[in-house]
């Protein structure tokens, strides 16, 4: 349940280092490490491709087709944050385009992940303001009403806590919260470890199968084989 | 993110009389009695027309297509709850029928709000446990991977936190949050208070443009009447 | 394109009497008299079961999550009329209650026809207040954003010009321009006059390639039967 | 893939007493008797609440908005039998509606499956003719392109050759091969038979924890407690 | 309601140079011009990338998987028209690929806009020839069924009389009326020239909060900073 | 209905030469080619572009969220196949990314078509392995419940049978039978032979009217023009 009206302005970031690094690990390892939780709904999808970032999240809950609040946002930003927005309601007008994206970039913000319509998408991508939204739309916002910046927020089916670590890329959005951050990214890089040498034996034609050693307990479940 | 693996046993519910007395208010005057937020999506349905409950939330987590944790969460009921229940992934599959039903209702639940889908819908209606769900499959489910039971759990996207107040319709499903319950009660039984005068002016004649002296705001906002 | 900020008053209806015929023979047979044309998306839905209306077009263009101009609307509203609302960008907020429907009652409404949310529906339902819409939600409204009363809409899919003929049943919502609705009443009831027979027809066995004389054609196309 | 213009007339039919049985029995627990396959998608809806039927399968394929097909398969019906049909192209319009029906009930079939729209869903209703579509659509269809009957065809996602028998419900709908028709009726009478006893024991009180012996693997998988 | 079966020839069309500086606006700033109104739906997408173009409306009613009318449009096409096309059902066949869009091009069209789908799209991007649909489908149709052109028509939830001035990039689609095509482009220029004096400030690092001047009224709107 | 379980390893592949040469045709020629059959639905989408392909088909029946028998399937595939893989439930996860990739591309695949979700987009792009999926998401999978390899199957609506031909681009994918490959590659070979010489015709300005004779029939109809 949302608080309304207010702007947190003293949140607790996660560690930069860890925060950084998670970004070259990406969504998906990144998730397994944290036991395939946090992951946002697959319907979050980038303006751009080939872009993989990370950063600490400011969010923001805004009113169906009204952004003031991504103005309130704005100044709470830090270099490093990923701005991350929701919507009390479905709504998939364009909350977010160009100007903002040059104040936010101005601020230090790597990115925004918001669960609703942004528009001048072109520019966007001409800027490198990457950006993971639900929909497209020219259409523009009012001024009216009051929501709140540095709340937890629900985006896209995740929960959000300001200052939690997004990490983004072409597959989807991952939140991965502040207290865990350092552990995950231990996981995670002892997972991506071992990649490259599996990719190696994958590629020299060795199988799952066998790599996994999966005979065996596929046999168990009851697979047979037909000639 | 989410805590896999777990149960919570000793959560802290609402007060009995509170949760019990926001079933009449309905979701639409509790969300309204909240600032307008704290409802579930709307693709949340009824699989039955006509009845408003109010619990406490009991929690789930579900992995996709697997039902293992709703016979967990059974033990966990207690008179006067309401089951509350999510999966990490979009899932359709019908993770809960008649003898689930017959299990929950015989610990005293008095519904289930699920986000996926749910079987047997005759029979459960039959038996008047009511559902919201998104979903109605026949598609049954496995045991064979754990989630958890009463942590806080995004269903919807409304953040739910074990022992919170549920309250459904057929308009839908809103989260109380335990500590704003009260607050909540009273608000929204005096936003109900002067709704029976209301209607009383509406179906006499009287328009809301008079009754909420909406004429001159209207006026100063620029519409015009063209005869 | 729509005309922001402004009341028409004067409102050409369609002939009531014309009007009221139309209901009687459902969306299906007038769309069909139409050449198969008018018909709104099959996405609005009735919240009700087995009602058949018809009745003259109030046309309310709605701002997301804004319901100001329904009670502008209402003060329009003269008996037989029914009420047809969109909202400038897709939106699954509940616009529409019960205190509305009253007032609109009072003033003789037929019923609603809405390309967003609605709430109240149980409440509704026992009014006998018709409503179709997109969506049903408890989420409510705003009101600080003009939109317009009787210019013509776009209503999901269908254009609606104040006055037109609104017909609506189980099946579907369709529209009738103003001018047309007499010859649609009449092709409409020469279309219903020899459903009678042809279903008496059917209902003794008589297949509709034999009454429909199909089987040449057919054979024409190249249609093969195979034992 | 699909062969045009042909209409198959000696369909093989599933027995008759086995295709009767499998009605009782419903969507459910006849897809779990088959391993848990064989269902259509959970876009499949009823048009009517609490029917229960099984039959065996008279295959459509239609053309995109024309219907001149169902006549053709009107003569292929034998008493016992459903229609089940399916569009080459996704398509809401409705292809059947009250006269269809009446001829479809005169030759003896007991509903219709179809992965498109159909409409006069409240005389359908009244006719106790039932109806499983994805959508509800007032439009008309034209008849101007062949399409074939009784071949296998592709409907939400299940396979369907004539003479299958289809059990429906108010959860979905289940296609069984003819071939293993008697074999899925033996498991799934099986599976029902205990159903009554476990009912009792959850209405009693008694766990599923319990009574499936689900502590035990729980452990092993390492759900932990917590006070 | 559509007029079937028939071919405007003289169609009023927006004025050439209006019409072309409306290009290197964008839909956002257009819609703006107008008050927020005459954009299609978000569903409507391009199936190119970065490309802006405008020009005059030439509308096509197309009936369900046939396309014939698109070769009637041909002929209507002058040099700086966009096509815009709509179906009388929700449909996603290709209504349109590399021929009709070879032929669209030597006489002089710009684009098209297609509530529908639409094939070869590697080829049409090839040929440089933009096009805005809701689906991308290699279904093919047939010539069977009568439509209109140049009929007023609602496409993706917007009215698109035949003249109309159509500006589409890729945020989106939007229509400004013939007869206010001059004041739009004048509203939206004077708009788009303080727009680069906003970028530097913002680029500066000022913020929204100060330039707007929004401190104040969010103030008075309760909004509060808690450190 | 699926048999589960089972691995068919000797399936009937369809020839090789024929195979390939349908790649340069498309999908679109190839469909029309088959009468307008055998389309999968249209929300199969590429996740590059401009790439098109064809190939014998490697089956998989997938259970939800479970990617085990990828690693059962990338055994059984041999050079110039495509593997078409479904899943028993509509499921968004990503069954498949960089390393199921690596192994099978290195036992020779040409490409994927699953109706699910798949991973690591990007560096899939770089390995140039080709996808057609469904969904997007991180989202990995568990290894614990049987389906089957090489069984017929259906995947976005279409019926694929071990061997048949998939051909694949940007406008979607179609599936040829093995037995009727040769015939439609004879058809669709014919179909594009004269595919220049009406592109010329349409460059040149010649109206599809005239090239197709469609004038006389369109009067015939009764179309209109109107100056």
């Amino acid at each position: 349940m949302y608080e309304l009206g207010v702007v947190y302005r003293n949140i607790q970031r996660a560690d930069r280092a860890t925060t950084d690094a998670l970004a070259a690990l990406g969504s998906a390892t990144v998730h397994e490490a944290m036991g395939r939780v946090g992951l946002m709904k697959p319907y979050m999808r980038p303006i751009q491709q080939d872009v993989q970032v990370s950063g600490t999240a400011i969010t923001v809950l805004l009113q169906p087709s009204d952004n003031w609040m991504m103005h309130v946002a704005a100044e709470q930003i830090q270099p490093g944050d990923i701005v991350v927005a929701t919507v009390t309601a479905d709504n998939s007008d364009g909350f977010f385009g160009d100007l903002l994206a040059t104040s936010f970039q101005a601020r230090g913000a790597r990115g925004l992940i918001i669960e609703a319509g942004v528009r001048d998408t072109k520019v966007l991508r001409e800027m490198n303001f990457p950006v993971w939204s639900r929909y497209v739309s020219s259409k523009g916002c009012i001024k009216a009403t009051l929501g709140s910046v540095n709340i937890p927020i629900v985006c896209a089916g995740a929960l959000v806590t300001p200052g939690d670590v997004i990490v983004a890329d072409d597959d989807g959005v991952v939140c991965v919260p502040r207290a865990m951050a350092s552990k995950v990214l231990d996981v995670a890089t002892a997972r991506e470890a071992n990649e490259g040498a599996k990719r190696e034996k994958f590629s020299s034609g060795v199988l799952g199968l066998d790599l996994y050693k999966m005979r065996e307990p596929l046999a168990a479940a009851g697979l047979k084989y037909i000639d």
